[in-house]
């Protein structure tokens, strides 16, 4: 009988396990609760209205259409039972040979899960959409508000200022100074305020130093407002506190931490303290040498001991070696140690200027802007996406406009805050507004 | 002190009037409960996947930026009190000078509200996504139930054989055989069923009699099942009743019949039976002169006497006319009645397929198609959504691929549906299941 390989999760570390592996001979399930491959490093564009979902992702299915011996379930999976080799889902129990585990991160609030509903994440399309409508709201509240409400309206805080942090921030500047500027009557757009909390020393901690420092002066010149050594206590839907400190913020978003997907709890082996899973040096769980954890999820030391970090390469990497390892247990070869070669890092902070590292490399400003959009360009996955993203991003930059401002669907959480969105205290007959002159 | 034109509605009658009269010596304020500017004409196609919300939609904000005397306020209006010139939003109260009033229809169900929740209507961004998520959903839980479900999962029903129903059924059908058609394996999408049910004894009862035989012969080319003088008698989560006969399908779609937004009801004017306004010849409410009904919420007769289609050409004229109307009263002018210059009428009918007519000329096929693409093309607003919607088209055809196949969104209702997506029972333990050979 053909061995059958389960794959968990169709991000970056599923999918090219899948590819990798569906030539062997072996019948493949890819199990995903969502339809679609994600292209993540994008997809704070779509959660600040530059690019629009299908920009970024493609269903899994048309990825691995053309091998008939894939197939792909849409499910959520409840456990895995290593011992006895099952997959549960909520919809039914599959048996696999091998497995391969990557339901990569989500965020993680360092035990403030209340946290969540005001500081929303950014993981998901759908976390990027529920961001979109936040920040495009708070404009739009702004313009209705009166003059103290609008303070708070304005003013979007965001929690970490790693890779993500800077990019939301970045984008969110760009987009009140520049894209938004000429659209409101009863204010200015250029009084939006943009906070980057850091508990650390510097920004990018995973950069070179260099690199932090130039992306805190493009940052700043956006006119971010870049907090360094600074924690965030509490969070609620009026603000954020720091310390003694209370910043009203209608708008927090949450880019500081993450910890590993559920599903790696359920497995009863030995995790990290964000509970990403620990893997032998061919990705295998000890003991479980069916049984692989790549991407995200995955806690796999790198050259000098320390954790490999997520990124995709990592999990592009690590997917395609763990479908080599289970193509060599078919061939009764030995299994091999995981190598990373790395690529570098990189990260974009606002209108056209980015940083990037690799090996002594270091990049920053508008060359560093484009290496990223010339990598990021290059592995969109699919000719469409990469036309059309090339022909957007293009199109922004003379324009300085964003293509998918849209504030669509019902709030997720909470619910309040969009669907009776002003608190403002209108007199019972109102003088002819105060628009135009 | 300036005149305030206070318009509600931002879509095509509401935004044509606004930026007419934005060169007046007018203050203007545009209230819509979206941020956004729909091309509701190639709302199928969002609904089929064939295009992104963001490709159709534009901020309003966007569209009258260059006019600094035109102000937009995202909120729901409650009523308009037409004797004091008040509109009461839910979060606040202004008077007005003029207002145009461009709420436009919703979908009716003729008495049966209660069907809402299992056959969506498709006027908003919203709805189309919502159906977006359940076509696509269905084919995802084709792929994971067992043989009986599955015909009820690949069973879509569209209700209504008007331009909306003949455009969603093709694309249905076009999806289901060319797009997704190499991506399942546990059943062939060829098997699915696309059943159009119509009222009346012949389709696009607006066309004439030839296109509708063109348009019928096209679907059913594709594979569509057309039932005519079939009258729906009961919808519920399980299919669709129709007399005695009963058809079990997941996926219901209505596309039978509008009524005018809930303003129109507000006013207390005489309306039609199905909620539309009365409108005097100069597009004025009988006994209000300084309030207008325009776009698909007005009661207009045509030169036959019948009132005029619910037509984005028809919205766009009777805006820039009530825009005229109200300058000619700043210039102390006569108003005069509207006059509908008839462009004609054309829809889709699946792949490469359109039916189109005005005066005399009747169109259909290939060429019908590309008349109804040339036009479109010419009318989506805003240079970069042209350039965009177009490369996607013409990819789209080239590879017979849909580009915004995501499925994203908490479902709107019924929550049972997508939450608990399979009623399939799973042996405690399955075997390795039938993926490939």
């Amino acid at each position: 009988m053909t061995m059958h390989v389960v794959i968990i999760g169709g991000g970056f570390a599923g999918l090219y396990a899948a590819r990798r592996l569906a030539r062997q001979p072996v019948t493949i399930t890819i199990i995903d609760r969502q339809n679609h491959h994600l292209f993540q490093p994008l997809l704070y564009q779509v959660a600040t209205a530059g690019l629009s979902p299908a920009d970024i992702a493609t269903p899994i299915r048309a990825r691995v259409e053309d091998f008939p011996n894939v197939s792909v379930r849409m499910g959520a999976v409840k456990r895995v039972d290593l011992k006895a080799k099952l997959v549960e889902l909520e919809d039914g129990t599959l048996s696999y040979d091998q497995v391969v585990i990557a339901t990569g991160v989500r965020h993680s609030y360092f035990g403030h899960q209340e946290w969540a509903d005001d500081a929303p994440g950014l993981k998901t399309l759908d976390d990027a959409l529920e961001i979109r409508r936040r920040v495009l709201t708070a404009f739009e509240a702004a313009e209705r508000d009166d003059d103290l409400a609008r303070s708070a309206d304005l003013t979007f805080v965001i929690v970490g200022g790693g890779p993500t942090g800077v990019e939301l921030a970045g984008a969110i500047a760009e987009l009140a100074r520049y894209t938004v500027a000429g659209e409101f009557r009863s204010f200015d757009p250029h009084r939006t305020r943009v906070v980057l909390v850091e508990g650390g020393p510097r920004l990018l901690a995973a950069f070179h130093e260099s690199l932090s420092k130039a992306a805190l002066t493009a940052l700043e010149r956006l006119g971010v407002e870049v907090k360094l050594d600074t924690k965030v206590t509490n969070v609620s839907d009026t603000g954020v506190h720091m310390g003694d400190v209370f910043l009203p913020a209608r708008t927090v978003l949450w880019a500081a931490g993450v910890q590993g997907s559920s599903l790696g709890r359920s497995l009863g082996v030995e995790l990290d303290r964000a509970g990403r899973v620990k893997v032998n040096p061919d990705l295998t769980i000890p003991g479980f040498p069916d049984a692989y954890v790549v991407g995200d999820l995955a806690w796999c030391a790198g050259p000098d001991g320390q954790p490999l970090p997520g990124l995709a390469p990592v999990a592009i990497q690590q997917g395609e070696h763990a479908a080599d390892n289970i193509a060599a247990v078919i061939e009764r070869k030995d299994r091999r140690a995981f190598k990373y070669w790395d690529k570098g890092i990189m990260a974009t902070v606002g209108r056209a200027n980015g940083v990037a590292q690799t090996g002594k490399l270091r990049l920053s400003g508008f060359i560093g802007w484009m290496t990223w959009l010339f990598i990021h360009i290059l592995y969109l996955i699919g000719f469409r996406n990469r036309v059309i993203v090339m022909i957007q991003w293009v199109w922004a930059w003379v324009t300085y406009g964003r293509s998918a401002r849209l504030i669509t669907g019902i709030p997720l959480s909470p619910a309040k805050r969009a669907l009776a969105p002003a608190q403002v205290t209108a007199p019972a007959r109102a003088p002819a507004p105060e628009v135009g002159k």
